[in-house]
């Protein structure tokens, strides 16, 4: 897809298409911003997140689908849509406790076939709960 | 947690302790059997974990979530307990389509602060689908 | 480059491909043993590696580079030649004394477009010191 | 050790502790920069890091040593000393031909027990190579 035909991607344009996936439904996710290199996403806390019953934090499964979703959209703006990923890192930096979560993704390097991408996941106060990066393939789809 | 108190590590057993989490009930997950060295879960498909509702397959997050599950849970017989996650690695080989998935897990070194395990998500037909590693954090609980 | 025309991918043959490379010919590599899904390389202890003065260990980079040589030359009886790294992850799980390594890479998925193998680096008394995996772009060259 | 004892972190003072290591000096290190949360570091190119006779570019190997310093000494400033890599991963996104390397580390989360930094991997024309991030081990040395 070239960048020439590629919509403006608005918000609610991106949130749409996002929230066609069952998945992404479930995440409850919102779109708060579109960059040109990133995105920035919130997701809606629900119990069935919860790992330990005891302590109530969120399962890391969760995170590493944030860090996957932001860094993957962040590259919206030139791709159009949402892209395959290859692999994923996700460092953990804090548990997270109970409540809606934001994830910012950023492009690191837009390639050809495969690009980079970054994303970080934040509780409601601003405290730094996970981290990462992956690779997409960024190939553009065949005719 | 010394290994001479661990109860003996029964699929029963730690299925009972996986799944008093909200998360772990939610992924529909099955302890089928632990080894000294690694576990194999099985988890269930649901609608949820479709992000392309036109393709259908199962969202990464999804994957990583069993990636970090079974690598995590592999080192059971030698914990008793799942240990929290420092950093995960998650490649992607194939498009996970509607079915239940098998997680395997497996301990590649035990150590005494943090430790390293792997992991392979099948999809019923036996096909990898999904692979990566962890690094965990075995520091014994303070007491 | 297709399987049919790749010529057999014998140790001596692979280690003449290797060691054209100036890093290659620096690290003493030697092919022991290829595998249709895997290698065996060794190389051989310089005191350029030693990264700490006092305790004398190898740096962590040697065992990098070692783990991405092993990983993507063990797709070498399917691509005829080593193939661009677009990531990896090591993992360090002892220190490397003064001594010889061996690498074995393994592959995990052979793709079209990228594939992912794996690698284990041991001492010469055969002690796991590292370990890890890459993706590698393993699309035919352009005619 | 704690913070109040460790002396001011200079690059000079920074430069003398990393180049006592013999692998330090083969890659013609200099300290150009030392901040609170990261390092600026400048490798001196050799004809042995060329992997291709040909095309004459880098071993990833050696990209991947330099992401590992700079993150691990990019905690230089709060641990006065190198700490042990836990894992490490790079993602390449340029060959890097003949020339000097910088390689900018920075923190991305300081713990107690392990701590998680990023590094970037430029050319003397300012061009991305190579970035990563690694997991560090951060508990206080025992007395």
């Amino acid at each position: 897809m070239s960048d020439e035909k590629t919509p403006e991607m608005t918000p609610e344009r991106v949130e749409a298409m996002l929230t066609r996936g069952p998945f992404h439904q479930w995440l409850g996710l919102k779109v708060v911003a579109v960059h040109p290199d990133g995105i920035e996403l919130k997701a809606t806390w629900r119990e069935e997140w919860v790992v330990n019953p005891d302590r109530r934090y969120t399962h890391g499964g969760i995170l590493a689908a944030l860090v996957d979703l932001a860094a993957d959209w962040a590259m919206v703006a030139k791709t159009g849509r949402g892209v395959p990923t290859i692999d994923l890192r996700v460092d953990y930096h804090a548990a997270a406790m109970p409540g809606d979560l934001t994830a910012k993704g950023k492009v690191i390097r837009m390639g050809g076939q495969f690009s980079t991408a970054e994303a970080q996941i934040f509780d409601q106060a601003g405290k730094l709960l996970a981290s990462g990066r992956g690779t997409y393939f960024t190939a553009p789809p065949k005719a």
